[in-house]
C-alpha cells in the first residue's frame, strides 16, 4: 500500500496536480523513517524543481520537515526571540557582526547556522575557524546559553529536520538544488525549529549568490516570508547585490578577522552597513523599538560602544572558544602559504568575478566542493580593491592564502582571470536593492 | 569526476539542454555497472518525462542500452528476419496468431517478449500458460529453434539490454513509465538485441492501452520508427483502438485458448482481422510478396489452410509444451470457480470499461499489480458480449474466473459497473485506426 501511494504522490506532482498537506506528511515521514527510497524522493524532487509547489505545498512541506526532529520551545521566553537568515553569498559574514549587535539591544538569538557548500562560505565554518570554539551544542545548552548571553551560533543537532538533513544531501547529488519551493522549505524547517517569533532574510542575487537575479531572489522572498508567516513567524526580507565579494575577505579566519575589525568600527563599509541594517531589521522586528529609524539608531550606537563587540566576545567565550581572538587577529588559524595577483596596467576596477573568487577559496580549502570535503579554516582570499576603485600597474590587486604552495600556483590563472580592470569604472549600485514584506510591498532600493 | 559529471548530465535534461550521445552513453554505463546510484537515474527519468527527448537523444538511450548487453548476431541468416511488437492492451493475444501465421510464410522471428504489468497481459505470460512450455532459452537456442521452426517466444536472458531491466523496474516506482522516449527505447532496446532487419510495431491507445489518445500512440510509433530506422532497422507501425477488450477472452490460458481456436479459424472476428494484418504487414515488410495485398493473400492462406496452427503447434513442441492443447484446450490451465454477470436490462451493449476489465482480470490473478506477483494462469475474464451488441435482461454479459471465490465475489461490482447498456449502441470505429510509416504518411483508417 505505501509503495503505491508513494508512486500516487509522484505522479501527481509530475502531472502538475498540487499535493495535499498530508501527501506531503505522508512522503516526508516515510523518507525520514526510511520507507520511502531515495530514488523516489530524488524523483520527487525534480518533479518539484520542474512543476514548482504552491505556498500550500511549500508550507507543508516545511511543516514536514519540521515535524520530523523536535523544536526549541521557550515556556517563559527571555525576551524577542529574533534571527537573521542568508542565503549564502561569497565573503558574507554579517551573521557575525548582526547578531552581537543585535543581541547587544536586548534580542534573544538562538541561531542554527549552516555549513558551506559549494562557492558560498557558511557561518558555521566561519565560528569553526575561532580556537576551541564548540559548534555542537544539545538543544538545553543552546537555551542556556541564549538565556545568559542573548546569542548562541552553533550547528543543527541530529535532531533538528532529519528529513531535511536526508533530503538536502540528496539534491546535492540530483540536480534538484535550484527550487525556490525546496529552498524556502530547507531554509524554514531549520529556521522553525528554533522556536523563533520572527526572522529577517537576506536574500541575495548575482554571481555570487544562488539566486542569479533579484527575479528569481523576490520569488524566494516572496514564498519564504509567506511560509514563515503562515507557521506563526514573522518574516521579511532584504534583496542584496551579490556581484562582487561582500568586504575584502573570503574563507573563514580571514572573514572572523573581518568581522572582529567590523565590529571594532574599523571593517569595510559594505560589511558594516548591511550589518547595520539587518541588525536594525531584527532589532525593530523584535519590538525593541518603534520604528526602523530608531532601530538604526541602537545598532549603530551598539557597534560604536563596543557593546556588540563584547556580546561577540562573550559568546565566544561562552561556547568554548579562545575569546582573545578579538584582542589579537593572529590567535586565529593563519596559513603558511600566500600567493598575490598584481594589476597588470592601470585603470578602474571594473569587476570581480565573483562566483569565481568564491571557487577559487574552496579550491584552496575555505569549503568544501562535497559535503566529505575538509575546511582549511586559514584558506582563502583578500581582495586589495574592489569594483569602481582605481588600481595602478604593479598594485596588488588581491591575495590568496593556502597551505600548498603547488595549488596556490595552479590558482593563479583562475584569480588573474576573475578581475576586470577597464578605463571607465562600474556604475555603482547599492547594495541593498530591494525589500520584501516590511510593508508588504517590494519597494526598490532602500 | 563520475559523480560530477552525472549531476551536469542531470542538469542539462532539467534545464532542457539536449544530451549529447557522449553523455547518455556515459550515464547508461555508469547505471549498468552500479556506479551511478537508482537516486540519480530516477532523477533523469522525471526529468525526461517533463523536458522529453530529441529523436537523437532516444536513439543514443536505445543504442546504449542496447549496448548494455548483448546482441543475436546472423551470419548466414535463415531469411527475412522479422519481428511484432504491441505496445500492450486488454485481451491482445495477436502475437500467438500474428507469429505462427508470419512463420507459415516464410518469415524467422526470434520474438523476446516481455512480462505483463498492470492491466495488460503479456505474451510471455500466456506462453507461460501452457504446461511445460520453457521460456527461459539462451540466445543460441533462441536461433537454433528458429532456424528450425521459424518461430521462438521466449523471455529475455539476462544478458539482453541490463540496464534497461534495471530502469523499467524504477521506473515503475518512480512515476516515469509514461514517456515517449523512455517507453520507445525500453522496448527497442530489447527488439533490437534480436539482430532482426524488420519491426511491424502495434501501437495501441484508448482507455486499455498505454497511450491515452491517438495523438500520443502516433507520436511514439514515430518515434520508434525513426529509432528503429536509424539503428538499421525496418519498421512501420498501424495504431490500433483499445477501447474494448481484444477477442472475448482476458487472461493467460483463456487468450491461448481464443488464439488456437483463431487459428483454426473459428475466433472473434476482431482478433482474427489485427493478427491477419500485422502478419501481412510481417511478410510484406520480409520480402516474401511484393505488395501488402498480396501479402494478406498469403497470411490468410496460412491461416485457413492450417499451416499457420501447425507452425504454432511445432513451437509449442520445440520448447518442451504439451503440444496437445491445440487439439483439446481442457489440457490448459483451467480456474476452479466462476462468476457470471448478467444483463440487468435489455438494450444494447454501449461500451466496456477496458482497463477496469483489465484491472479486475489481474486482481483475479492473471496480471501483477507489481512485478513480484504470482501469475495464476487460469484466472481472467472472458466477455460474452462486445460493444454494439443486442443483449436481452438476464443474458450472461460476462464470465469471471479464479479460484479464490472471496474474490471473485469482491469483483462483482467492479465487473458489473464496467459494463453500460443503453437504448443505442455506439458509433462503431474500425479497429485500426491509423498506419505510420508505411508509406511514410499518416493514413487515417485502412
Amino acid at each position: 500500500m505505501i509503495g503505491i501511494q508513494t508512486v500516487d504522490i509522484l505522479q501527481h506532482k509530475r502531472d502538475g496536480i498540487e499535493l495535499s498537506a498530508e501527501e506531503i506528511e505522508a512522503f516526508v515521514q516515510g523518507y525520514t523513517l526510511g520507507r520511502i527510497p531515495d530514488y523516489q524522493a530524488s524523483a520527487l524532487a525534480m518533479a518539484v524543481v520542474l512543476r514548482g509547489m504552491t505556498t500550500e505545498e511549500t508550507t507543508a512541506l516545511t511543516t514536514a520537515m519540521l515535524r520530523s526532529g523536535v523544536t526549541m520551545s521557550w515556556p517563559s521566553p527571555p525576551g524577542p526571540l529574533i534571527d537573521k537568515h542568508s542565503t549564502g553569498g561569497v565573503g558574507d559574514k554579517t551573521s557575525l557582526v548582526a547578531a552581537p549587535i543585535a543581541a547587544a539591544c536586548g534580542l534573544f538569538i538562538p541561531m542554527i547556522a549552516g555549513r558551506g557548500l559549494g562557492h558560498t562560505g557558511g557561518t558555521l565554518d566561519k565560528m569553526g575557524a575561532i580556537p576551541g570554539l564548540r559548534l555542537r551544542m544539545s538543544l538545553d545548552e543552546v537555551q542556556q546559553t541564549v538565556r545568559r548571553g542573548g546569542l548562541a551560533i552553533v550547528g543543527p543537532t541530529e535532531e533538528i529536520a532529519p528529513a531535511d538533513r536526508r533530503l538536502f544531501a540528496l539534491r546535492d547529488v540530483t540536480a534538484t538544488v535550484d527550487s525556490v519551493p525546496l529552498i524556502a522549505a530547507s531554509i524554514l524547517s531549520k529556521k522553525l525549529a528554533e522556536g523563533i517569533d520572527g526572522l529577517v532574510l537576506d536574500v541575495k542575487f548575482g554571481d555570487g549568490a544562488f539566486m542569479g537575479d533579484i527575479h528569481s531572489a523576490h520569488s524566494l522572498a516572496q514564498t519564504m516570508i509567506a511560509v514563515a508567516r503562515g507557521l506563526g513567524c514573522r518574516a521579511h526580507a532584504v534583496l542584496t547585490d551579490m556581484s562582487q565579494p561582500l568586504g575584502f575577505a573570503v574563507g573563514n579566519s580571514l572573514e572572523v578577522a573581518e568581522s572582529i575589525e567590523t565590529l571594532k568600527g574599523r571593517g569595510p563599509r559594505d560589511v558594516e552597513s548591511l550589518s547595520l541594517e539587518l541588525a536594525a531589521r531584527m532589532i525593530w522586528m523584535g519590538g525593541v523599538t518603534e520604528s526602523l529609524e530608531l532601530a538604526r539608531v541602537r545598532a549603530r550606537s551598539a557597534l560604536t560602544s563596543g557593546a556588540a563587540l563584547q556580546r561577540f566576545q562573550s559568546v565566544i567565550d561562552a561556547q568554548g572558544g579562545d575569546p582573545r581572538v578579538c584582542d589579537d587577529l593572529r590567535r586565529l588559524p593563519q596559513a603558511s602559504q600566500q600567493l598575490v595577483i598584481h594589476a597588470p596596467r592601470e585603470g578602474r576596477l571594473l569587476s570581480i568575478a565573483c562566483r569565481q573568487i568564491g571557487r577559487t577559496a574552496m579550491r584552496l580549502g575555505a569549503g568544501r566542493r562535497v559535503i566529505e570535503d575538509r575546511i582549511d579554516p586559514g584558506a582563502g582570499v583578500v581582495l586589495h580593491k574592489k569594483a569602481g576603485d582605481l588600481v595602478m600597474e604593479g598594485e596588488p590587486l588581491l591575495s590568496a592564502y593556502g597551505h600548498d604552495e603547488g595549488l596556490l600556483a595552479d590558482c593563479r590563472d583562475a584569480l588573474e582571470a576573475a578581475v576586470e580592470i577597464a578605463r571607465e569604472g562600474p556604475a555603482l549600485q547599492p547594495l541593498i536593492r530591494g525589500v520584501v514584506g516590511d510593508d508588504d510591498a517590494f519597494a526598490e532600493g532602500t
